[in-house]
């Protein structure tokens, strides 16, 4: 091994509200020994996901995140060492492998992955963040074309690709996101029909003017005020996909719900339904392969945000918090 | 006709918070004649639901109900005039008549009732209150046997029907009402194998106690508090029925959303899912029979409150909405 040292990132502290960066700590420790069923493996790319904060807030699909350790967090790498007959030193692998240069991981817990041109799509419109948008979109959401759906945190990394498999089907797809560039980047660069920028506009206002006959599909990234404005303009039947919460992961004192739970719900016949991805794992392959065949030919145009360096994990996700990122925000790592 | 004068109630005023007996007016008018395709009925019974005054909040799946009008609701008459084919003197009809003696209504808007022993049975276990328990646990909820099912305004019209179904099903059935007379009335007389006094208990702490595993399906006829409760409560994977917000209907000023929406619909993985009975309009047959069957066989206790005579309908609502009625409240009117 050329290098002996693992940087890595801890939370030093939970944040009491927003995220900052003296929450994280960076040291140098050496790198562990795999032990019986482990790998070593040196980590590529690490992937950045609003998830990452909710982490923080308490247990979710996972057990909360403390003080004290090494930041959990997606990721692709390369293997180094291998104690189990299923990988081999060179093998990609992605996992839970924490915001840190080198890992060691239990092989059951791994998943092996075919190399692919760029590396960096591995993370993104063919990890975790392509299939949420899939698995979200098709079998959650379940629009038709000629579906009116809305997708808010349009130009992040899920709702960018929510909103191009929508468009991909012919629905009529209008983006809620939080700059005029980035509206003008979901209309002219993504296609999408409409954009909203909900930091100028008055969201339920403009609902209603660009779905005038109302939606009949939200993808929910976003919560609190911005899905309670489209819980008004759902039309009666209409499902709304309850992807993440992202207005609600920064703070220490999250809102209340949203009107109109369960009133409009009734009402109007609605439903909303919650996933999580990992539950979707048996049909990993399928939505792969055709997130790469629908990126290939044009149909998604996949836009990654890079960021060069371990170092640049805390302020990346803080960023990413306050939606500075325009697609997919990674972390090269090596 | 032996009667001239048809007694109606208006809602003389529109509550801007609680209902009151004054927002109503009562006042005789002469008896409309029906015109083309139209049918005089007289009015038997009154049903009595909570729906009632969530219509003076907006406009829902129907028109808001104004100042000035005869108070809609739903009513089993006897047809005196018919000025349709399809109707005959005599015909026992069902429909949204009004609080009046005496309706004039178009011939399409009826539903034509064939005569049960108690003629009451009709507006109630076999009526839009049974079947809204029918549909709403089955076709929403989908429980299955050995689920954990827990019902909110357990003692009323719809709740202790649906639990009492979820019961003949094999669920475990944890009811929640607003009195240790409900309470026991809904364990020892229904078969509930629980029950919870909102009033009394910390909702949230009784249900981890009652659902140590979590709930599999949550038949939410409250809204608020109790829904929210309900949320933190829920199984993975859990379904919530949203029926009714009773909580939310007798005021002004609803509440915010309950906390958890979205974020406990997306990390449990919930689906709520909101209904309208009359969607189910062309399987009434099929939820009548049943329901008849079962209460014949005595798996449905049938529970009514039958006040007598028209001018009770306005306490009786008010009484409703404080939760004074256990079963199905109704008013005689003839």
């Amino acid at each position: 091994m050329s290098q002996t040292v693992n940087r890595r990132i801890l939370l030093a502290a939970k944040p009491s509200d927003k995220l900052e960066p003296q929450h994280f700590s960076i040291e140098d420790a050496p790198i562990d020994e795999p032990g019986a069923g482990e790998i070593l493996i040196k980590i590529l790319y690490l992937s950045l996901d609003a998830a990452n904060r909710a982490w923080m807030q308490g247990r979710t699909y996972r057990d909360e995140v403390g003080a004290g350790v090494v930041m959990p967090g997606n990721a692709l790498g390369e293997v180094v060492t291998s104690n189990d007959a299923s990988f081999a030193p060179g093998d990609l692998v992605e996992g839970d492998l924490g915001w840190q240069s080198y890992a060691v991981h239990p092989a059951q817990d791994l998943q092996k992955r075919t190399t692919h041109e760029p590396l960096s799509h591995l993370l993104g419109i063919l990890g975790i963040t392509g299939k949420t948008a899939y698995f979200g979109l098709l079998d959650v959401g379940r629009p038709k074309p000629g579906d009116v759906v809305v997708v808010s945190a349009a130009a992040g990394a899920v709702g960018s690709v929510a909103g191009q498999i929508a468009k991909h089907m012919g629905c009529q797809v209008i983006g809620i996101t939080g700059s005029a560039k980035k509206c003008n980047w979901i209309t002219q660069t993504l296609g999408f029909d409409g954009a909203i920028n909900y930091r100028e506009q008055k969201v339920g206002k403009a609902l209603r003017e660009a779905c005038p006959q109302g939606i009949d599909v939200y993808f929910d990234n976003t919560g609190g005020d911005i899905l309670e404005a489209a819980l008004f303009s759902m039309k009666q039947g209409g499902r709304i996909v309850c992807c993440g919460a992202v207005s609600q992961y920064d703070t220490g004192n999250p809102g209340p719900g949203p009107r109109g739970v369960p009133g409009l719900i009734v009402t109007k016949r609605l439903t909303m339904e919650g996933f999580v991805v990992m539950d979707f794992a048996p049909r990993w392959a399928e939505a792969e392969l055709r997130l790469a065949q629908w990126a290939e030919a044009g149909y998604i145009h996949v836009a990654e945000d890079i960021l060069e360096g371990l170092e640049q994990a805390p302020t990346g996700l803080i960023g990413l918090l306050a939606g500075e990122n325009t697609g997919k925000r990674l972390v090269k790592v090596a």
